[in-house]
């Protein structure tokens, strides 16, 4: 029986799809040296499949980049739409920060586009900008939580970085130590107590 | 008037010193990429100054590493010869641990010992064993914390990993975003919260 156009599409989606997982995991590792062959022998595909779905190495990490981009900003953009308190709207959306970074790949992936020299301007200036809405939104949430006393007082500015760096640090954990990365990963409610008052 | 001895001796140790300070900020850049000619000219020293004092970059970088892991280590045995309840010793040596961070280049060196892939397992052994030497420090100090009620109860692996995770976090900033690393650099107090009960 033939194929029908529609799962023949339907495997392309797949295919492209593996291939990212497979990539994600490449460049976590081995950031912006890696090559669309190392992408392939992980992904088990021939070098031919990969050059089908992506035009070359620049192409599939722009796409994983921008696919990392997608469920923080989903995260942020649904904070201001529920209902709550400052603070009720704080914990979950620092709750779902720090729970994201079980998964540490695509966040690995965005700390390189920030500190590799060679990693394209747009996609720099992407990652930059997701950072500071968030910076901004958490700053907002934390100055409103003050007003509830739902929040400890003090800098708000010196508050949103301390939260950032806790949380880009767990991913740190996963360059030095991959293995051990699940084991021992803090509960979210330990980094909500920088907050409480 | 001829130098003495004992001058020229000095003027040596100082001449080492400024170049180890200027390869500090090469290294903490640059990683393992920078090259003895990046540091002489950051130094502004000849070629044949810096190569009198180090055979090659390895040594700078050697050198580094091992400079950077002196301060820490001093802390760490120092919380153990002072007096106090746990729950004192550990604030003591948390805010050195985050205070110390404000000057993030050798915490960037070591960083990039343990994630580079060409640092020299003789290094990475060192920087790791110090990494661990201080878990081990910070753990006990929450355990017995725990006991005397001076820290909040719960997993003591996920309060070491949170602490961890934060003051590393800290550092990542300064990859980021150097020019503003000190600006809003977070007060010690906020991260003893994470401890407290």
């Amino acid at each position: 029986m033939p194929r029908t156009a529609e799962a023949k599409q339907h495997i392309r989606e797949e295919q492209r799809a593996h291939i990212l997982e497979a990539a994600k995991r490449i460049f976590a590792r081995k950031g912006l040296a890696a090559t669309v062959d190392d992408v392939a022998i992980e992904a088990g595909v021939s070098h031919g499949l990969a050059y089908r779905y992506f035009a070359n190495k620049e192409a599939i990490f722009s796409a994983l980049v921008k696919q990392a981009l997608q469920a923080p900003s989903a995260d942020q953009q649904r904070v201001w739409d529920m209902p709550g308190t400052p603070g009720e709207r704080l914990k979950w959306l620092l709750s779902a920060f720090v729970e994201s970074r079980r998964h540490p790949e695509a966040f690995l992936l965005l700390g390189q586009v920030l500190s590799s020299q060679t990693a394209p301007d747009e996609l720099r200036e992407l990652v930059r900008k997701q950072s500071q809405d968030l910076q901004s939104t958490l700053r907002q949430l934390i100055v409103e939580g003050q007003e509830t006393f739902e929040v400890v007082a003090g800098d708000p500015d010196q508050l949103v970085r301390a939260i950032f760096a806790c949380v880009d640090g767990l991913t740190r954990w996963a360059v030095y130590d991959p293995e051990h990365y699940q084991e021992h990963f803090p509960d979210a409610n330990i980094f909500l107590r920088l907050l409480q008052p």
